[in-house]
C-alpha cells in the first residue's frame, strides 16, 4: 500500500532550499520529526534543532532568536546552537537534562540536507549530488516547493513513470509518444539507484519545450531518470530537432538540455514535500523564459499535487487489501519501492533504544 | 443506533436523475461503492463502472471519454462499456485481469437505478414504480437532490413520521393538526412496504398549499405514505376545501393532488443522497407556481438537511449505548427499521466470497 | 499528559455569565455533558436541562421556549423546568420515563454555576467566591469568554505560572522582572487551594498598567494567585509607585488594585471555556479606561488562546510517553495537577451506576 510507505531513517533528506533558511525560524517536519532551522548570525551556518521545548513541548519554531540562541516563545527557555539549554526563568540552576536534539545538516547544491537517523552513521560524503543547481555559469534554474497531502510513495510512483505526462500533463509536457514509447530500466540495488530511460526518436514538441527552445516541428526527445533513493530524483531531458544526435565525442551543441530536479522528502506518513527545480543550458539571461518555465512548471506540479491529494484520499477510503495491477511502465517504480523497503528495514535495524528514545 | 443503519445490498437504488447522466462522467458512491456513470454516444444507454482504475486506483470519474471508452486521467488505462481494459500505455499486451466491475442499471420513471449486490439476483421487474414522474401529461414535476451528512436511517426516520412538519417545517408545510392527528400504519413485511396514513378532516392550510392551490380557509388534508424499502418513498398528498371528499366512484375533481417522491440512497455509512420531487395535477403551465414549489420545497428539504446533519454529529458524540424513546408516531419508522434490518441480513447471507471479492 | 487531564465530576463549574442566560436557549457543554440553559419567565431563575430530547436525541438547545417549557425543534416533545416531559405529539399518554436530566445551578458573583456530579452531593455553600464581581460600588469590571481547543489542564498550567507573561505577553503585561523574580507557593491540599505569590520590589511598568494607572516610572508590583481547584482562579494584582507599601493597618490608599478573575471550565477532553474578568478599584466612571482594559486584556487572552490551541495540536501529534521538564516556576502548576488528579479520583469513586446511567 504505497500511501503508507515506511520511512528509511538512516538517510539524508532535503529539508529546505538554502535560501529558505535565515534569521527567522523555519519549521519543517521530516520523517515525522518536527525541526526548527535557522542560520547563525556570523558564519551563517545552518542549525537544526528539535522543534519542541523541553519544558512543556511548545514548538520552538514559534520562538525568536537572540543572537544565535533560540528563546522559547512561551516561558523563555533558551537554547544554544547545540540544543543545550542556557537559560530558564526564575532560577539560576539549569537542569542537567535540559537540552533538545540537534541534527546533522549539510548545505550542498543549493539544498539544506538533514540527517534524521543514528547520528553516528551520518556521512556527508554519501549525499547524492545535483551539481547543476550550484553551477549558475552553465545552468539557469527556477524552482519551488509544494507540500502534498499524500504518502511519499505516491510521489515516487508518480515520478518514476512519466507515461502519466501524456494524460495528466497533456498540453503541458505530455504528448502521445511519451505513453507509447517503451522504457528501459536499470537498477543498482547496492547503491540504491534506479535509472529509467525513454528515448523518443520522432515526437511532437510539447508547449513547455516549444515555447522555451523555439523549435518548430518534430523533435528527438530523451528522458533519462536517475533516482537516488530515497530523496533525490534527477531527470536529464534532451530536446533536439528531429534526427539531431550528439557528436561521437559526446559534445551536443545542437540540442537543448534541461535538468529537472525533484526532492521527495517524507514529512509525515501522509504528507510529502515536493521540491522541484528546472535548470536549462540555454537562454541564460532571458528573464521572460525564466518566468514562463517557472509558471508553466508550477502548473504541472500542481496537476500532480491535485492528483496525488485525490489519490491519497481515495486510497484511505478503500477497503483494506485493495489490489493494484502493474505493467511494464511500473518497472522503475516497483524497483524504487523495493529499494525503499530495504532502506526502511535497515534504518529500523540500526535504531537502538538509545537513539530512538531521543 | 440509526446513524449506522446496515446496508441492504441486494436491492435496487436510485443513483441519479436520468438528466444528470450524460457525456461527462458523474461520480456517485452508492452503498460505499464508488461508481462512475455516463451515457454511450449513439444509444444514450447508461453505463456504470467501478470508479477505480485497476492500475493504481485513480478515480475514473476524473477521466475523459473517448467515444464510449473511459480513458483514465492518470496513465491512460482505457475501458470499454463492460469495464474491460482495451488499452494500457507502453505495451501491446493487455493483462487478462485488467477490468473494472460494471453494474446493472435501469432507467425508469426519470431515475437511474443501480444494482450493487449479487449480479445474478438483479431483476428489473422488482423495481418499485413512481409513474407520475414519467407522466408529464397529468403531472408537472419539480425536484432536486441534496446530500446529507447522516446515515440513511436518520432520513428514513424523518420521512416516516411527518409530525415533525409541525415543528421543523412550521410556516412551510406544518400546522398543529399534523402533530395532533393520530396515524394508521400498515406493514407488508413480505413486500417490504410500510404505509402510514394521516387524514385530517379540518386543518389549517399551510403556506405551501395555500399559495399553490389558492384555497382560502380550512382544508381537508390527507397524507398517505407508501415506503418501498429501502429506497423509494411516495407521499400521496390530497388537499381539498374543508369537507370536500372524493366521489363514490373514486373520481376526485374538486381536490388538489400532489405526489411527493423521495429517494433515500445510502452513500456511505454516514452520508445519504436525498432525492426529492414534487408532482402536481394542477396549474400545469404555471411557471411561477413551479418556481414557487421548487424554491419552497427546497427550503423545506434544507431544514431537514440541517437538522439531520446536526443530529448525526450529535449522535456521533454521544456515549455508546444511548437510549431512544419511541411512541405511537414512530410505529412506521420502527417498522421500516425492522424491514431494513431484515433486507440487510439477507444481502449479507447471499454475499458469497466470489461476488464480494470483486 | 496535561492535554487529557481527567475530569473532577463532583464539583461546581462556571457555565456562563448570568448575563448570557435569558429567554433564548444557551448551549454549553460542561465536563462532556451537553446542557441547555434558560431563565423562567416570571422569576428569572436559571434552568439547566440535558441538551438531548429523550425521543431521538435532538439537541434541545435548538428548540424554542413556550413560557417556561422547552419545545423540541424536531417533533415537539415538551419539557417543564424539572425536565419532565409534559407533551408528546399524536397521543395523550406521556410515557412515564419521558424526562431529561436537570442540573443544580447557583447564581453567584455574576456567574451561573452548575453541578455535574452526584446530585446528592451538591452543596451551594462550598462554591468559592469572587465577591468583587458582584460589588460594583468598589469595583469596575470588564470581561469576556473564549473557548480554547485545548484540554483544561493546559489552561491551568498557563495561569499557575505567570513567568510566561514576559515571553508570550511581552509589550502587554509582561516585563523581564516577572520571569526573573522567584515565586513562593503555598498549597492547601484539603481545601484544594493553591497560592502562588510573586512580589517585585522594583519593576518596569507594563503598558497594561502604565496606561490605566497613569504611573510613570518604575513600580512595586505584587501578583498573588489564589486558585480554587478546579474552576475558579483569582489573581490579586497590586501596583504602586516603586517603594510604596501598604500601611501597617492594612489600608493601601496609594496603590492601584486589580482583581483578575478566570474561570477554567472543562468542556470536552480537548476543549475548555476560558472566562476572564478584570476588576479595578480606580477610575470607576472612566469609560475609555474600561474600553482600553477590555480590548487590551482580550488581546492578551487571545495570545493565550492561540498558544494553547497550538500546544494542544502539538501534543496530540507527539508520540505517546513524551517527556516534560519541570523547574521551580512549575511548583504551583504541579500542585494544581496533583489536586485535580485527587478530585477526579474522588468524583469517579462516588459515581454509582445510578447517577452515571443518567
Amino acid at each position: 500500500m504505497p500511501h503508507t510507505t515506511a520511512f528509511a531513517r538512516n538517510q539524508w533528506y532535503i529539508a529546505a532550499y538554502g535560501t529558505e533558511v535565515g534569521r527567522e525560524l523555519l519549521a519543517r517536519t521530516v520523517l515525522g520529526e518536527p525541526i526548527a532551522f535557522y542560520r547563525t548570525e556570523d558564519t551563517g551556518e545552518v542549525v537544526a534543532l528539535a522543534d519542541r521545548c523541553v519544558h512543556r513541548r511548545f514548538p520552538l519554531s514559534h520562538s525568536r532568536l537572540d543572537g544565535d540562541r533560540v528563546v522559547c516563545g512561551y516561558h523563555g527557555f533558551t537554547y544554544d546552537t547545540t540544543g543545550t539549554c542556557v537559560y530558564v526563568p526564575g532560577q539560576k540552576r539549569i537542569p542537567r537534562t535540559a537540552r533538545v536534539s540537534s541534527y546533522h545538516v549539510a548545505e550542498l547544491d543549493s539544498f539544506v540536507w538533514v540527517w534524521i537517523g543514528d547520528p553516528a552513521l551520518a556521512d556527508r560524503t554519501t549525499i547524492p549530488r545535483a551539481p547543476h543547481l550550484a553551477d549558475s555559469t552553465h545552468w539557469t534554474t527556477v524552482g519551488g516547493m509544494e507540500p502534498i497531502d499524500a504518502g511519499y510513495g505516491l510521489l515516487v510512483d508518480n515520478l518514476m513513470d512519466l507515461s502519466h505526462e501524456t494524460y495528466l500533463h497533456g498540453g503541458y509536457i505530455g504528448t502521445p509518444e511519451v505513453a507509447d514509447t517503451p522504457m528501459t530500466t536499470e537498477v543498482d540495488e547496492g547503491a540504491g539507484i534506479v535509472r529509467v530511460s525513454r528515448h523518443m526518436d520522432d515526437a511532437e514538441c510539447p508547449p513547455f519545450y516549444a515555447n522555451s527552445t523555439g523549435i518548430k516541428g518534430r523533435i528527438t526527445r530523451w528522458q533519462d531518470i536517475e533516482y537516488h533513493a530515497p530523496c533525490l530524483y534527477l531527470l536529464h531531458s534532451r530536446i533536439a530537432p528531429q534526427g539531431v544526435l550528439p557528436n561521437p565525442d559526446g559534445t551536443d551543441p545542437d540540442a537543448f538540455h534541461v535538468e529537472i530536479t525533484y526532492a521527495i522528502t517524507p514529512s509525515t506518513p501522509d504528507q510529502v514535500y515536493d521540491f522541484w527545480a528546472v535548470s536549462r543550458d540555454f537562454g541564460h539571461d532571458d528573464e521572460e523564459m525564466s518566468a514562463f518555465l517557472r509558471d508553466f512548471n508550477h502548473e504541472v506540479v500542481m496537476q500532480d499535487v491535485n492528483a496525488l491529494n485525490l489519490l491519497q484520499k481515495t486510497l484511505e477510503s478503500e477497503p483494506a487489501g485493495y489490489q493494484e495491477l502493474s505493467i511494464n511502465i511500473d518497472t522503475g517504480g516497483l524497483a524504487a519501492r523495493r529499494i525503499l523497503s530495504r532502506l526502511a528495514a535497515e534504518g529500523d535495524r540500526s535504531a537502538t533504544p538509545d537513539n530512538v528514545a531521543r
